[in-house]
């Protein structure tokens, strides 16, 4: 197997995660034909457009390192994604969010079965259980996908370590999120950090940090994937604030301004705050978690964010970080074309509308 | 390190759970202080009465095929444990469950902290949120800790597949739980195909066999702890149903007639459609899902219950289910002194109060 570029390696991720997911759906129809429908969705959503980031990012790990292309090793970084269509499945519960990928959201289909099939009891339940239910599923499934990829015993013991904390750490970063929605003010330091924890390590770091130890990477090229990995993690999540609120729905998936909808305290909202005065910032906290904000409350928003300097200076620390980032590739043990295509993924990860 | 009864080897247990949560919780206390109920919360909720029902069975599994007593089993054993723990989390949320083990169920707890700590938006939301995370965090940590057990490699690639399943199918099960109190009426036949999935599979059987399978037992040793374990794991469920309906508050944690309140269909549900005229059936159905239901009408339903004589079928068919069991113990390879633990285990899986 030669994987020269990016696209390969995606569609390479995407079969191994057809072929995984595929077996497991059979297995939960032979349990019972009423499963059918949790087969389905659960298919359909970790099939159906996922970026792959994490999954790229750990091969791509691996690979620089200089280690030889490995299917087994492929098969284990494609887990990853596992733990992200749980994430996104229980977010979305946790959000109250409706949709996701321009589709209804995994609690809201089941929602939809529910009174489509005119069963007893609350419908909405029924949708919060199922998903509840399906991102466990997929969260098991995630290790069960490493544990039969095929990797040998010494890479296990050099890699899971990696995959634990990533999964506690991103438990632990969505639970400061959420919190920070709760304490009601914004706090720029604070707002760092979680994007810190919740996807400049789970997201970049820990996926890289996975697929190096897979490959038995030196300390120093970790520290070098370590030093890419963070700012551009870090990055990554600033632009996916901006996208929450300046996002166009048919490019994310989402309705534009969700982010604003769901009150959430991100980083540009936290730069805002310090940037606006008091009249301001109250017509910025009157509207942060009003789930009923029409279209133009959330074009005012927009403008009053634009308008204070935030989402200049957010883009400005994007591309700090990411400067930061790509000297971290200078480090002669990276393969010198995997640095390419991680600079590529890098680009890819700030620049991106969705 | 010997082991002689059930409660050293419980004391056992608890003693690995509670090193191995104390450094989970000390990591996330590190991560930002405001994890402190997390940790604290996860910590009380994993140490705190749990009977330790599949970490025993397993480890008795695993000594029945004559291994000899195993710290790294042990600890490989009481995982099971983290993973109920998820179960239990995620099943409150999805019941709405006030209340288990007379304490608030967690998502209350939370609600509560967000509650007392005035923290802005709904605590409903807070509270589940929470929830859903701490639950996902259980299921995380139960990979973690057979991953750092310290089992061999040839164990892990024996017992490992079986974790896999059991898990898979406890989501399975429970979907089908929800999905039965959605369809509105009772089955018996899908009712105690449920009960066997839900429980007799994922509380016994399966624990049973991970850990015979730690051991490497034989084929026909293995068949005979499914014998035990799959008739067992229907009257364990069976139980379960019957306090549901007759269990005392004070000693089963939750309130008395709650299967009623939630609209659980179990099999005692369905014996007593099934031996009941139609106005006594839309009585039932009146009640069934009710979650105002008060003290005296959940006594009518259970004089209903009791009438019909549906408390006495389900009674002789746990009577029934554990001497099928029981019986299931003469096979010559097992331990004779481990057959006796699961005698005493099988009496108390079906005897209980709680």
């Amino acid at each position: 197997m030669v994987l020269s570029g990016i696209s390969e390696i995606r569609s390479a991720i995407d079969a191994e995660l057809e072929s995984f997911t595929r077996n497991r759906a059979s297995e939960l129809r032979e349990i019972d034909t009423h499963l059918n429908p949790v087969a389905e969705a659960l298919s359909e959503y970790v099939l159906d457009g996922g970026k792959r980031f994490r999954p790229i990012f750990a091969y791509l790990g691996f690979l620089g390192a200089g280690a030889k292309a490995s299917p087994q090793v492929l098969k284990a970084c494609s887990a990853l994604e596992l733990v992200h269509v749980c994430a996104l499945i229980h977010d979305d519960v946790m959000d109250g969010s409706d949709s996701r990928r321009n589709k209804p959201s995994l609690h809201r289909r089941f929602e939809a079965l529910h009174i489509d099939s005119k069963y007893a009891g609350s419908s909405e339940r029924f949708g919060l259980a199922s998903a509840i239910l399906l991102g466990d599923l997929a969260l098991a499934w995630s290790d069960q996908m490493i544990s039969e990829s095929g990797i040998t015993e010494t890479q296990v013991k050099q890699a899971i370590p990696i995959f634990h904390e990533m999964r506690a750490e991103l438990m632990a970063g969505q639970y400061l999120d959420v919190l920070e929605g709760a304490l009601g003010k914004s706090d720029l330091d604070r707002a760092r950090k979680i994007a810190r924890y919740k996807s400049g390590r789970y997201s970049i770091e820990r996926p890289l940090r996975f697929g190096a130890a897979l490959a038995g990477a030196s300390q120093s090229l970790q520290q070098s994937l370590t030093d890419f990995g963070l700012p551009l993690g870090e990055a990554f999540q600033l632009r996916d604030d901006i996208l929450g609120v300046f996002g166009e729905s048919s490019v994310t998936g989402k309705p534009s301004g969700d982010d604003i909808r769901e009150g959430k305290r991100t980083v540009l909202i936290a730069m805002t705050a310090e940037r606006s005065d008091s009249l301001t910032q109250a017509k910025i906290e009157r509207h942060l978690g009003d789930p009923n904000l029409d279209r133009i409350q959330v074009a005012e928003i927009q403008r009053l964010i634009e308008d204070s300097g935030a989402l200049a200076e957010c883009e400005e620390l994007i591309g700090r970080l990411l400067d930061q980032a790509l000297s971290a590739l200078n480090n002669p043990e990276l393969d010198g074309e995997i640095a390419e295509r991680l600079k590529e993924m890098a680009l890819a990860a700030t620049k991106r509308k969705s």
